[in-house]
Order: C-alpha cells, then structure tokens, then sequence
C-alpha cells in the first residue's frame, strides 16, 4: 500500500442530512424510512435542494435480501425518491454499510464525475422475528465457520471480547453499564432516538409494572440495581446483558454531498469533509489480542494523517456501540484514551454530552437505534447537526465545534470506517 | 442533473485482467472462483504486480446473502486474496454488480485517494436447485409488486419484451436463434466458457444420446431444426426457448486499475477507460414501449459524450445477452442498429466474429455463462484481451481494433452500465 497520505482532487461538503424516526414500525416500508430521510436533508439546505440537484445515489443497505427478500435495492429507491435515471449503487459492508457509501459519495465527486450527489442508508429489520434477525446479522461474520458451524452470533462474540477486556484490564460489567445510561441520558434529547426514555425512567416503568402484576416489588434505588438486577437486565451472552446491546430497529438516514465551489450553491455554512478513511480486518481468530480492533487502528491512523490532525483536536465523536464494549475499545483504537482507560471513561464523565470529549450525543447506536445499514451515515448527521449548532436540547454547549468524528463498524472489524468533519474551511 | 459532460480528474487505465473459468463447480466455493480469476489478473500485467501493489477492493456480488447465507463478502475476500487491511467494498446492482463495481475503482484512481485498485465479480449460484435460482434473481426486480404478488420472473419478463420486439417489427424466433448460435460459435473458441461446444455440436450430441436411449431418431439436419424442436429446445417462456437463455454459472472475474501514471509501472500496453457511464431505471411499468431499454438509452448517450466518439466508432463490443432478445435491442440501444435492424444482424453476420462489427466474441451471458455479479467485469475481461490481441482462436483479425463497448445491465434495465475501452493514449 502506498504510505503517501492521499489527497482528493477535489474538496467535498455536506449540505443537507435528514435521518427518519428510528424505532419498530410494522406499517413503514425502506422506502417510506429513505424518503423520510430524504425530505428531512432536501429541507435541511441553507438555500434550499431539490431532487433534480442531484446527479447520483449512493445507498448502503446491508441485507434487504434477506431481510425483505428485496436485491437491486439502488434503482428502487432512486425511482422511489424521483432522482431517475441518475445512477444508483448499493453498497453493502455489513454494519458499516452506509459508512462506506458515504465514502464512495465522496470519492465520487473529488473524482469530477458528479458535483452533488446523495448518499444514504436504509434498513428495515423487524419484519422479522428477533431470532432470525440476530441470524440474519451473523451472516457478515466469516459464516461457514464462525456462524454455520460454531453458532457464534455477534453478541456471543462481542461477549467474549468483552470478557477478554474485563480480564486483562480489571475493569467490571457496571463501567459498560455506564457507558448504557450515559447513552440513554443523550438518546432520551433526541426526538429520533427509538428509546427517548433514560434508564433511569425505564427502570421506574419497569418497577411499576411488576408491582401492577403483583409481584415482589424490586428494591431498586437507582440505576445500578436495575441494571444487576435479571428482572430489570438479564444477561444476553456474559458479561452483556440486555441494556450491554443495541436493539434491532428500522431507520433511515441521508446526506447531501456537493464539490466545495458547488456548496455554495446550496448552504451557508457547508460542513468539510476533513478526512475519509476505511481498512479491512480478518476473522476474529486472526487478531493478535481481543482488546484491540487491528483495522480501526489502521483507519484512525490514516484518517488522522488525511485531516491533518492529532485525536486532541477531535471536539466529539460518534462511535459504533452495537454493544458498549465496542465504544470503550473505539474510544481506545481511536486514541482518545490509552488502552484499558476507555472503561473508566463514562463513569467518570469524560465522554458526556458536557464533558471535555462527548461521545455518541445522539444516544448512539445502544439507544438512537441500529438500523444497520442507516448507521454510518447516520452518525454524520449528528455530526452535522452539533458541528453546525442545531442539535437542540443535546447540543454540546460552552465552545466552538471544529472537528467531528465518527466511526463505523462492520462485523467485529471486518470493515472499520472513520470519517472527519470540519466545520468552517481549513 | 448537471448537463456538463464529465472529465475525470485523472485517467485511469487497465492493468490486469484475469478470469475464472465459468460453469458449475459443486467442488468450488466463492473464495476458490475469485482467487483463480486474481491469480490471472497479476499473472497478466507486463511488468509484473502483486498483492501488495494493490490498495483497495471493489467486489461486485449479486447476492452471497441468498445463495450462500454468506454477507459481508468485501473483508472476507481481501483476506483471502492477502489484500488486508486494504479497504474492501461490496456492490450490488443485480447482474450488473460488477460493473458498477469497476466504475467506483475507476472514481476511486480518479479521485487521487489510490493509484492502483482491484475490481472485480463474484457469484456462486449453483449451490440452488435451479428453480431456487430463477426465484433468488427475481428479487432484483421490483420484488413485492413484480415477484411475490405477480409471480414474475425474469425469464417471463423478458418473454413478454421479445414478443413485444417481435410483433413491432415483424421479426420471428429465427432472428434470436441466430444471435444464440453465432455465440456458441464464439464460446466454443473460448476456453474459460461454460459452454464450448457449438449449437450443431450440441444437436448431434443430443441426437446420439435420444439415439442411444432407443428414442425416435430426430431429422434435424441443421441447427434450426434441432432449435424448433422441443426435444431439442423446449419453451421456456415463448417465444424464448431454452437456448434462449443464460445458463446459471459459477464464476468469478478481476481487474487490476491503475492511474495513468502508475500504470507505466505495470504494463507496456495498458489499456485506458474512455468512458464510463450508469443509468437508472424504473419498473417495467414505467416503460413507454418494451421494445428499448430507456436508462441504456441515456447511459450509451452519456458513455459516447465523456469518450467524445460515435458509435460507429466501436471496434466490437460485449453486451448482456442474459437472453438473445436483450442482445438485440442491446445493440439498437446502443446505436449500431437502428430500431428493428437489431434482429438481422446475427442472420446477416454482422455481429459475427469476422463481420463488421463483432459482439461477444467472448461467446457472450449465452454461451461463457452469467454468474450475475462477475458477467461486469467479465466482459471487460474480454475487451481487454481482445484490445490487446491476446484473445487466442477467437481474436478479432485484420484490422486494428481501437475502441471497445461493454453494456451490462441489471434486472430489465433497473441498473445500465455502458463502459468504453480504448487501446492506446487519446
């Protein structure tokens, strides 16, 4: 692989993003949840975007095949959002997905092929039962033999990530709980979150409901004994319990990319992309330690480089918690803090909303909801929204936003994508 | 959409192009077809090239997901091609996934973030009982409304377009039966291809077998009798019969892009892309006339605009006969014929190896196969091959060929992608 840092030909920005309401809706279909994105990016333009702006789409969608036995989802969705005959590609990289899409958007303009172009993602899980969904996402492992034969789904693996963490660095199941009820703290401000409810709340729900059915009323006097407790968080594959794992949603999410000189067309204040960076990694028995995700570091590495800037300059990030071990090692491999100090970053309030490093204000995946081949590019519209001050009630407040990041993971790192965003021209 | 006709940023040329061989290989598995069609593709560089020269992965794969239980293909491959941790990235667009796949390498060169990637197709299909197989490819059209409620599939769909073409311009089953012999003729001098008999081979091989079995001897005293017959050529969806059709294959294809520069590292003759251009189109319904493909219209358009030639500049081109009847309007569509012209040229010889303008002498979706995510760098496997005059028995001669076409589509027209090659520097 060349070691020079590679720079685009062209610049690129976004100019619109709009995500759906994540949540379970039996009545919506993935084209219902894009165009509910895509409404939300169109109206999102400083001066304005319309269907005919845009010269192509690029989706990532990572299994409507065996979700909704629906292939060629490109050119569906292109007729459906009124952009034919304007090229359209799925991508699919397994969760990260509309990450990589997103990428290709990019990559697409700096080319000079197209000046404004429409990236995205979708995915619409709850047609089926919660069972064959969890088999259904255990395909993007190395399936024959992690998955056909060994019967390992992800949460069974990331158990075992999490277990090999906790040993080697002494840290215990309650700082993942911390990182579940920081989450659900900023998920509960996001109006498109599928859980808008803290733990706290949820537990006293909870608690209700058991004393209705007339059953011991559990001592629970604050979130730490509901989240011991089996009745309030039963273990899913040890050390994760239930509130340890992100739920199966449907959601949507898109951005509008444009050139630098054709942003200005459509936003005042076009937000950069300062650095696109992707890396492979090998099946699990391939990793040297289970502490540590080998591309993630290749890709903060190369998407550090790009930018042009060290992690310190990093003002917040969204980061892939399909499970809350997965944002304490991201936190980690991204270089935020130094290996097996991640744990101890929620509970001590480094990585909320007010404090010095917010990570995931959107609720992240644990509680905005993982529609898995919407959350790439979904994270970036939080980034877009903080990094431009219109975030709302879970805006970062008290100083100026320059740099976003996000990372997007597909499988256990089989595919890790980090992106930068700027605001402002560098 | 911007008017403008496209410049990339930087030109991108061929390297490298290997194939696997297409059939059905029980014994081989999607690792085993791509790692063949790679081993070629480095093997054929002048210079010399190898995995590490390599920087990123575009792999077209129709759907792993329905045929293997297999996502996540990107990772999975790189590791198995020694590519990690260089990014990978799965496309899909039907029957055209690998030629969408190209083109985003081609973006990607042209965008400055590689010098040299790896695109290429995959596909393992016969894993399925052929019935399997033709409902799994259906789910590339518009699933709920076409498939699952109307019971389409794409041998119907494309019965209806051929009896639409035929009652419009008077043509007749002879007109396709030409196009299906003229590619067996073609495939048979192709060592790669499924099938490497010709049709008259064929007949006299199913003539002693119905011999053999002590059935009726049959009178077929050439290929048209044996194609009238039903012993010969059943119906499969009239007026298509079955040497109508695409076979269901097992293959993979792959080729090495580098920029202009990087190139001269590698080859002595790279071959440069004149044009690449991607259409969208919409259902079926929306046609205003089944007898062209609208989006192939504006991609052929688009792709004789950015290479600045006419289309009777083309030397030969490889297009996507899934059925006779798609190579017919194919070439129509594309501008060597006019409407209705299409189904004289294989009876007139036009199309044949050594007439005017030779289409599929690699013998074509018909007679090499059509493993649906590798038929779009497949083609180009042959372009190049040919360009280069290193295509053996089946060499185009006796004349310099300069410009080659390939058309590769997706569903009925969902997804159009029309590529041009050209040997030697503009």
């Amino acid at each position: 692989m060349a070691s020079r840092v590679p720079r685009l030909a062209r610049n690129v920005a976004i100019v619109g993003a709009g995500l759906s309401k994540f949540g379970a809706f039996p009545q919506k279909t993935s084209r219902d949840l894009l165009f509910e994105a895509f409404s939300e990016a169109l109206g999102s333009a400083d001066k304005g975007l319309a269907a005919e702006d845009l010269e192509a789409l690029y989706l990532g969608n990572f299994s409507s095949d065996l979700f909704e036995q629906q292939t060629h989802m490109g050119p569906l969705m292109a007729e459906w959002l009124g952009l034919l005959p304007k090229p359209s590609v799925r991508v699919e990289d397994a969760c990260a997905s509309s990450g990589v899409a997103f990428r290709q958007g990019v990559l697409a303009i700096a080319s000079g092929m197209y000046d404004v172009v429409l990236v995205g993602g979708v995915e619409k899980m709850t047609n089926l039962p919660s069972e064959r969904v969890t088999d259904t996402l255990a395909t993007a492992s190395d399936s024959v033999f992690e998955f056909q034969h060994a019967a390992f789904t992800f949460p069974g693996v990331f158990g075992i990530i999490a277990s090999a963490y906790l040993e080697r660095y002494g840290a215990t199941p309650e700082h993942l709980m911390r990182v579940a009820i920081k989450n659900h703290q900023n998920g509960a401000l996001n109006p498109k979150a599928q859980f808008t409810s803290t733990i706290r709340e949820i537990m006293e729900a909870r608690a209700r409901r058991l004393r209705e059915r007339g059953e011991a009323a559990p001592d629970w006097k604050d979130e730490m004994d509901f989240l011991h407790d089996p009745r309030g968080n039963p273990v899913v594959a040890w050390p994760l319990r239930l509130f340890d794992c992100s739920p199966v949603t449907d959601g949507a999410s898109c951005l509008v990319l444009a050139s630098e000189d054709a942003a200005r067309n459509f936003s005042d204040r076009p937000v950069y992309v300062a650095a696109t960076a992707h890396a492979s990694g090998g099946a699990l028995a391939s990793w040297p330690d289970l502490t540590s995700t080998p591309a993630l570091r290749v890709a903060a590495r190369q998407a550090y480089e790009m930018a042009g800037i060290t992690p310190e300059q990093i003002d917040l990030a969204e980061v892939h918690d399909c499970f809350t071990i997965a944002e304490v090692m991201a936190t980690e491999d991204l270089g935020f803090f130094r290996p097996g100090e991640g744990a101890l970053a929620a509970a001590e309030g480094l990585t909320a909303r007010d404090g010095p490093r917010p990570v995931n204000t959107s609720g992240g995946l644990k509680a905005k909801g993982h529609p898995v081949g919407a959350t790439g590019t979904g994270q970036l519209v939080e980034l877009w929204k903080q990094l431009r001050g219109e975030a709302g009630q879970r805006q970062v407040k008290g100083r100026q936003l320059r740099y976003g990041l996000a990372e997007n993971l597909g499988g256990t790192g089989g595919t890790c994508v980090v992106t930068i965003l700027r605001q402002g021209q560098s």
